[in-house]
């Protein structure tokens, strides 16, 4: 199978890496508006071959766009224009408008709406890994309006790796992806910022900084280009969240400030349940 | 040296892990009211012997009590009544409360007022690990109080395992610590409970919960036996510092309504600084 990787970053590199490695791609195509980058992914054998996207299409079984979400906005309806045979696959972590946008394109058949649901806090082809996929979820939406060879093209490509696929509707992709992944980004944002702030008088703060710390602000290293544009077209469910996120908060704020403190430990014993659900 | 620990949990189990390991301890003694947690420690093989504080303080070159900063409000001056020439030395996350309760007492001096700057989510004697303290600092509360015998001794230990000494007064301490620890804490903990109740509704949402996820509400596993009484300990400063964190939320939530995204960028590149002070 030729794989076409238009945009060879931390995401597209990761997956070129892992569908080589396994036997799935015979040929790995990259296209990328960043020439340094495209140099460094055929240094690297990430990629066979580096053209641009046009070129790339027309000799793809799989074209994966996995270029910020904002991106995929411009670049799908025209992708779709020149399609014919091949599939096309997002990688994007929105969906709704993504998908509202190529709904009436002729070719929206050729598409399959997906969301890997993995990552680090690092980007560009620098961060690319093997194994960063392996059997994590990802999400397939309204599989139904795809072709069925589409679907099956793009379910063998998961299920090499080996990912486990879940079926969602575009709103509900959206909204999930709000509480398990978006709300986590804008509180490690948040804590960076609060703690960084103190900083400036306190130069010595972090030394003292423990893997805890280090822990709840990872992700506050993750890039203003892919956050930024997926914050904008998940913003309804995102202030939604982040709404329901304050108001625990303020909770706490309440309940340290009457010195509560046999209802903030319930509390605590009620958010420890996430242990029966992380490992 | 013969070193006593009370209470044998994940960091005094992990301690006499490291002291027995590079050979700082001839003979490491347990005590704990949980009479439990000393069989597993001593079989284990954590402790040498496992005995009432009492006893255990008799035989002792240095005393260490690691248990919830509340217990060490009740234990430490019980502990100086019946010091002699041993090294009384506490390993808890808050400093001004324990420090003020002991600042007249006539055995002053043989205590030594310390937080190693490590630990995970996890509690118990199960949880104690080899090297959980190594390479990471401890801080030393106004050390000039105690007598130079017992710096000297507590110093020795911490070099043995090896971790580096800051110098901090009281007040310094727990700012500091409820910017670079405690926050983080209440942070995952809101995190954890605001999508644990979304989880009623909607089974499958961990399913699609990435590492990311895991991360940032790791420390949501943590105990509130050990926490409670540090938030009660310290509240004043977590409530500064939360009010900080709240207000940074509640500036991107208005960025996000206002859809000011150049602005929200700006302050995510701001966030990304955080990488020069994390590996």
């Amino acid at each position: 199978m030729i794989i076409q990787i238009i945009g060879v970053g931390h995401i597209g590199g990761s997956l070129a890496i892992s569908l080589r490695e396994n036997g799935f791609a015979s040929k790995v195509i990259g296209s990328d508006l960043d020439a340094a980058a495209l140099d460094k992914a055929l240094r690297r054998r990430i990629i066979d071959e580096a053209c641009s996207w046009k070129d790339g299409l027309s000799q793809a079984d799989i074209c994966i766009l996995a270029v910020p979400v904002d991106a995929i906005l411009k670049l799908l309806p025209q992708v779709l224009d020149l399609v014919d045979q091949q599939t096309v696959v997002d990688v994007g972590s929105t969906k709704e408008q993504i998908l509202n946008l190529v709904d009436q394109h002729p070719n929206r058949g050729r598409f399959v709406a997906t969301h890997p649901m993995a990552g680090t806090e690092y980007s560009g082809v620098e961060a690319a890994i093997p194994n960063l996929f392996d059997h994590k979820h990802t999400v397939i939406c309204e599989v139904e309006k795809s072709e069925p060879d589409a679907q099956e093209k793009v379910a063998d490509m998961y299920r090499s790796i080996p990912m486990k696929m879940v079926f969602l509707d575009r709103k509900a992709h959206d909204l999930h992806a709000a509480y398990v992944s978006h709300i986590s980004h804008i509180s490690s944002f948040a804590l960076a910022l609060t703690v960084l702030e103190k900083e400036r008088d306190e130069e010595r703060i972090f030394e003292l900084a423990s893997s805890g710390f280090g822990s709840t602000v990872r992700l506050a290293k993750s890039s203003p280009d892919m956050w930024i544009p997926i914050f904008r077209q998940n913003r309804d469910h995102v202030l939604d969240v982040l709404d329901e996120h304050i108001n625990t908060l303020a909770k706490f704020r309440s309940l340290l400030i009457k010195q509560e403190f046999d209802t903030f430990y319930k509390l605590i014993e009620e958010a420890n349940r996430i242990r029966k659900i992380l490992e």
